[in-house]
């Protein structure tokens, strides 16, 4: 129980402080103080800088101790020399949580690091303190308007909940909208994945977990907590550091335990976490699995404008293990009427000719979808089309988003290739109903893990 | 020698009659002369419709044998049934390249569709005329803007030549500006994929061909040419209608016989030709081709501003068969003085401890880019960053523009990671210097394929 009051003082804090903070603000000054007003955090903040007495209008304190209110978080942002000083300071005040931002601990190469990060784990381990980090960015939160990040980062109110140990994620995904809430471990030398986990497990703003893992030292604990949060919401991890040349190189990174590629694996499966191949697949899980619905049935409907992407298309359920379902015969009948005499009507269903013949380009394609959708022997739908221009691509993101608000138990996926495609892709995730993909085979490859963690959620 | 004659029809048609053209022009009708007007076609337009005395302005026509000027090309767009008649009448004529834009011949379920197919290779069999297609949207050439496409595509003038079975190709790549000249085979009953790469060997304006291929009937030639091709050109193919459920739908998309993957596979493999495993590395691959230059050495530097993206590239580099070299002892001194001691200086070069204890934060990634671009032992350079903001993502692009303009025999690539990543993505193609990517995977991938094609290119 301890714990999860910490972390809610790590991920929702209601004051900080912020130890050494610098008196330069502005452009390429990284500070932090700057970045909370910006983000209009409407928490306390204490800024500790000896040198200053207010720094951008707001009183600074010259040292920790000086604070006699309630903080819920100190934020050390000193050279990493300073670090044990600092904490051990915090630790003869009411402060119970701390992130250490600094690099230079059993991520350096030098023997000095590994002695500071062993300090500040003593006090943490034989004091009321907890801590994050060190190198780290700290914890985000959009829907408080707070992040630690010394880099100014977006941040919009999305149902994801990150753990990681780079500050890259806080920057934002390609493709997608910033994070809703974010904790990077760093080196995790004291607060764990297990710990954030159990925070996100219990975290009612939090519909999906996503993990980037170089390595953890408690693994067992992280098994219990994943195989409990992989009940109610999906988990979706990365593990990298997977070669022997990446786990050296993790190993002064964040100075990891990479462990087994095998052991992990099969950890990971067992826990029944979603593991990406790569990153590209992490945000495409990341992206998919905060936005639709889980899956009733196995197989895909898919309607398609273009013969060339249907036949991408089932090379990539080959490839990613998913398959296209028979369709009914009442919507075989719906499609043939609206067709060609000479098309054959089979899944993928090609609309291309149907809207060639019809007084109504759309119409077919709108037709074809609601049929697909309405479609019980079908567990969720891919459309491929392309953006012939900025007018057909917001027609086509408006007609998806209205074909998603009607059947909102369905999955509804896209591909939308063409020039306007990122922009309409980037859209359809701001509305949330629909998830887009540049190509049909990323769309599958996520379909068919939305498909696994279906079936899997009905058994763990 | 005379195909070569016909190819240029097709492609850089000096004059082109629209058979069928229709009398409705705007939004939704599809309109090839309304098109070919917007683009700016500098040739001659005769359109053919007898049911109108002039469109667009333009005076028509009421059959092609009425046009007694050369036609360099003729476009049919009229329904299938029609087409072997108007074929006919073309070779009454002197015009000897058509396009045959239909669907519903091979690609049809019906048996009218193969007949209707036949007659016309019959006819192009017996008599002066060469057909591209049918079901196809023709040929594009940014060069002297022109499209026989009845959908209105962007194009700029890029060094790609396109040979492709669906007209998917012609709307344009995710990432990546138009195609500089295209070709549509769509069920190619008669000009087929040898002739097409045998213009783009030929022609000045093509630095790389990339091919579509569902399947053909003559791989012997195409093999012979391929392998021609790729001593002076990369060649890139997506073979698509690998799995058995994708080569029968092939098989009613462009009619086309498809053939064991492990014979095209070898086929491929001993031409020469850079193999894509899908649609987005066929992508990369146009992308990568199209703008680096050949790697002089098998390995690669890498140097990062996140430790975390890092071992992400390493795992990367495992997985697609590509090294990281051994930096020099030069580099390895000069990244050394702008490091904190702490920090192993290694590849990748972590350059964010460099640059957070800089004053002017941007200068040590330019003097780590430079160095390693300048390092003989690196073969191309991969930078990691991420893009904070717009004008952090504008001055990084800038920054590597630069660094590429100054070192022109060597291949740079980069990850841009973050919220303005896909534009900036898209400005670095358009300066045509450097080469982006979403996630290092997909980086690493393409360099992995440029190193077995530059090792190839001195035994081709």
């Amino acid at each position: 129980m301890q714990t999860a009051k910490q972390m809610k003082q790590f991920m929702e804090p209601q004051s900080v402080a912020l130890i050494g903070i610098s008196r330069y603000t502005g452009e390429g000054t990284f500070n932090i103080l700057e970045n909370l007003l910006s983000y209009g955090y409407q928490g306390k903040i204490y800024p500790v800088n000896p040198n200053a007495s207010e720094i951008l209008g707001i009183r600074t304190y010259s040292s920790i101790t000086e604070v006699t209110e309630n903080v819920d978080l100190a934020i050390i942002t000193t050279p990493r020399s300073l670090v044990p000083h600092l904490v051990r300071e915090c630790s003869q005040t009411n402060i119970q949580s701390v992130i250490v931002v600094a690099q230079g601990f059993t991520d350096a190469s030098d023997d000095e690091g590994k002695q500071l990060q062993k300090e500040i784990n003593d006090i943490a381990r034989t004091s009321h303190i907890r801590i994050v980090g060190p190198n780290t960015f700290g914890t985000a939160n959009a829907f408080i308007n707070f992040s630690s990040s010394f880099v100014k980062i977006g941040m919009e109110k999305k149902p994801i909940g990150v753990i990681c140990q780079t500050g890259v994620f806080f920057v934002g995904f390609p493709e997608l909208a910033l994070i809703g809430k974010g904790i990077d471990l760093g080196n995790a030398c004291d607060i764990s994945f297990a710990e954030g986990l159990e925070y996100f497990e219990n975290d009612p703003q939090t519909k999906v977990v996503v993990l980037h893992i170089e390595g953890m030292q408690d693994t067992k604990r992280f098994v219990d907590t994943a195989r409990r949060t992989a009940r109610t919401k999906p988990v979706v991890a990365l593990k990298t550091g997977r070669s022997q040349q990446a786990a050296k190189a993790a190993q002064s990174h964040t100075g990891s335990l990479i462990g087994r590629n095998e052991v992990w694996d099969a950890a990971l499966k067992q826990s029944g976490v979603i593991q990406a191949s790569d990153l590209e697949e992490f945000i495409d899980l990341t992206r998919t699995f905060s936005v639709l619905p889980l899956m009733q049935e196995p197989r895909i409907g898919v309607v398609t404008i273009s013969g060339g992407l249907g036949i991408v298309t089932i090379d990539g359920c080959q490839q990613s293990g998913l398959e296209l379902g028979e369709l009914s015969a009442n919507t075989k009948k719906l499609l043939d009427a609206m067709s060609p005499s000479w098309l054959n009507i089979s899944n993928p269903v090609d609309i291309w000719p149907a809207m060639m013949t019809s007084p109504s380009v759309m119409k077919p394609l709108i037709d074809g979808l609601n049929a697909l959708l309405s479609d019980e022997h079908l567990g969720a739908v891919l459309f491929l089309g392309a953006t012939f221009n900025e007018k057909w691509s917001t027609a086509l993101c408006q007609l998806l988003n209205e074909a998603a608000a009607d059947h909102q138990d369905k999955p509804l996926a896209c591909c939308l290739w063409g020039p306007c495609g990122d922009k309409a892709i980037r859209e359809l995730g701001d509305a949330g109903k629909v998830v887009g993909f540049p190509t049909p085979e990323r769309a599958i490859r996520a379909l068919a893990r939305l498909k696994e963690y279906s079936q899997l959620r009905r058994i763990l």
